[in-house]
């Protein structure tokens, strides 16, 4: 993957007239994603040496941020998994949900990481929950002397396929989603499906967006296997009770991250602007932000597919046929079609044009091509967001046909 | 440099087992430190097209944060300089000084970066100011939406030869020296010396202590050029009035910034914990915080550096008649030598325990051999502190050796 690509180091200066300096510098960045089934059982040796880059030793100290809601479920048995195994851990609850996702919760890391007295090279911060927590913990983490190590443990389904696995952290500032942070990898990732035995269905749902997601735009495989054993995996809330419900958890789970760190991995800093990963996430931000809290983030970025989806098939990139299964799917996973928040006048523009700035002055809009394809469009137009709304209030309202828009013949036919 | 190192990138999971990924990947950085002088007289192109990365277009907008103090001395001048090449600024004046570098001046940048609407990838903010506004600008545009580009225009000696041709961003969170940052270099750096015409001469001598670390620890001819030509230098605020305290201060800014990138390019993100320009910097944090508003960063700096001479004169391995010359040039430089802060109880060993925070578990302190080079000690003890701080009381009031410490006897004869 780009490895024909030529670094240059060193520092240049200039001949004649006025000083002038150039430096260049090349950095290098690993991190792992590790799976483990039941971490805080007190046999599993995963945290403490399964991965190379961030062992735990007996004797050593940690400060643990946990997500409050997760403390009072697994923060006994988190407990008393340290102490069988000598860690000497400072665990700090936190309130961590996307209306406290802003600058005062980095703060409440940053004075928990002062009070521990952290070693900035030894001890890694542990950080236990969901997106939020992970993304509020990892942000103050990456800020702190410039940057302190941190590992994450996901507990939500989110968490485990997407934000547990790439580098970004960060905040939300005032209505601007995730508008402050940084590209900071976790040092380790440990991935345990078995904390999302407690998670509402709601949740399960907001993480199967992401999810489907990936299928939309890269693997028509794993659309196949959402379409087929999606719901009763949601039902299960992924625990693999029965094999084939295994098979099927590990399955969509496995596939849906190694797609998306196929897609992160030669764009760590999204430094190319055309993500197809970013499918989902043109108009969410600002309705999830506008909404908030009535819609998860899941949730939004599933209403942002809908939308999307009506739009390829206004396009005739997606058949009638494929849009009515996607959003089959959509509703088999328990993922809102629709939420009045698409008829506040201008916000569909507004969000647009958010992105637009946020991608350097072009739409680079990914739109799905059938289903596991996906394509990037720069010519988006108002009218167009406007029939692509009606179109989709129609499919949400169970009949396309007589919202009145005018779907492609030879796609209607 | 270092064009050995071997860099690997890819996604790699692991064979058998539960699932196992590793993400490695490169980012490439590169910057610019550009000289000029009267960067905004009208017919000076430097800061339209003066370095590639970074072109001004007649046209373009920019949102423009500048120091209110340096917004009353030069703002006229620099929106004329705007007007004249028709770039349509934004200029937000902050308060910026060592008090108020907390997180509420990110926010206010934040709040201003918001209302402008900026393009992350084509509107660079431009920073004005000294070391606090460059720093708390560069650190809010490293986070805006997890890094917009900006460009510093230094206007104070530590601006031109420390805070503006590094890496480095951040705040003081409480006490905490910089506890928040990135590593986010400018895109470009513009150098003008022709700022410090209006700079106090405290702040003169402020920006002559990291001039003078440079040279204490790689060069002796820039020593040798401090003790020559320095106090005149000063006194002239660096404006070069006749050509040879134009020399004087071309070479002295020069050579500082050229051995200041040196030490930075190999070591842009601090991976190595032995810094040489870390010199001056291991006690000096937590006095400065202690004793702010009384101290100035460079002052702070400057007391650190007499205090270690004073330590390295103790191990034999600075002269006293060498300890003489640099007390001798940082009196001339009108760098204080002492400060009632070094005698409240506990506080250096204290810095120094912070400092190893900060440097994996060890001092890795860099003290001066001889004048122009350094070694790296990790076995001060808290007696070695007491008998320098009373070396240095000696010498501070003008009588070392009646301050009843005990210099080495090789050296004392
Ligand atoms: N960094 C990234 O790359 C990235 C990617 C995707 C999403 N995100 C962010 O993630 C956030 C959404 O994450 P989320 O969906 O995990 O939300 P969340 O962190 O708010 O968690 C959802 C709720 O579930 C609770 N919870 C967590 N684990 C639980 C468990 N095991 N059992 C029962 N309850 C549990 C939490 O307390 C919370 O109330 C958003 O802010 C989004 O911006 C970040
Ligand atoms: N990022 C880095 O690598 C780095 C390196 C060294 C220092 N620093 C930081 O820099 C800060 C110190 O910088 P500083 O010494 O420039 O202080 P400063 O920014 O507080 O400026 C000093 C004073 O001079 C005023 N001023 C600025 N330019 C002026 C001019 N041309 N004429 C008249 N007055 C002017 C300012 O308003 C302020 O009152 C510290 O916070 C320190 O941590 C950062």
């Amino acid at each position: 993957m780009r490895s024909d690509t030529v670094f240059t180091q060193g520092l240049r200066q200039g001949v004649g007239g006025s000083p002038f300096w150039t430096v260049e510098a090349v950095r290098q960045v690993r991190y792992h994603v590790v799976s483990s089934t039941g971490l805080f059982a007190p046999g599993n040796p995963a945290l403490m040496t399964g991965c190379p880059d961030a062992p735990m030793l007996p004797g050593d100290r940690r400060l643990v941020v946990i997500d409050e809601n997760v403390d009072k479920l697994y923060g006994a048995e988190m407990r008393a998994y340290f102490s069988a195994h000598e860690i000497d851990a400072t665990v700090v609850p936190l309130r961590a949900d996307e209306a406290v996702k802003q600058w005062d919760a980095v703060s409440l890391v940053v004075d928990a990481m002062n009070d521990f007295g952290i070693d900035r090279r030894r001890e890694p911060v542990l950080a236990v929950g969901g997106g939020v927590l992970t993304d509020v913990v990892g942000f103050a983490a990456s800020l702190y002397r410039r940057g302190t190590p941190y590992i994450r443990i996901p507990t939500t389904l989110i968490g485990l396929v997407d934000a547990g696995v790439g580098v970004k952290t960060g905040v939300n500032y005032e209505r601007g989603k995730n508008r402050l942070g940084t590209y900071a990898p976790a040092t380790a990732t440990f991935l345990d499906r078995s904390f999302l035995r407690s998670l509402p269905l709601r949740h399960i749902s907001n993480g199967l967006a992401e999810i489907l997601k990936m299928a939309l735009i890269r693997s028509e495989d794993l659309f196949d296997l959402l379409e087929s054993a999606g719901a009763e995996a949601r039902a299960d809330r992924m625990q693999g009770t029965t094999e084939e419900l295994a098979r099927a958890a590990d399955g969509i789970i496995t596939e849906s991250i190694h797609l998306m760190l196929e897609e992160l991995q030669p764009n760590l800093w999204e430094s190319a602007l055309e993500r197809c990963v970013d499918y989902g996430h043109t108009f969410s931000p600002t309705l999830e932000m506008h909404a908030l809290p009535a819609l998860l983030h899941g949730e939004a970025v599933g209403i942002d597919m809908a939308l999307t989806t009506a739009m390829a098939t206004l396009r005739g990139d997606v058949s009638e046929a494929q849009a009515e299964r996607i959003y089959g799917v959509m509703r088999t996973l328990g993922l809102p079609l629709w939420n009045e928040v698409l008829e506040v006048p201008a916000l569909l523009g507004d969000a647009l044009r958010d992105s637009v700035r946020h991608r350097d002055g072009q739409q680079r809009l990914p739109l799905p091509v059938g289903i596991g394809q996906h394509r990037f469009v720069n010519d988006v137009t108002e009218t167009e967001l406007r029939n692509a709304t009606m179109l989709l209030r129609g499919y949400a309202n169970g009949h396309a046909a007589s919202a009145g828009v005018l779907v492609p013949a030879r796609l209607s036919a």
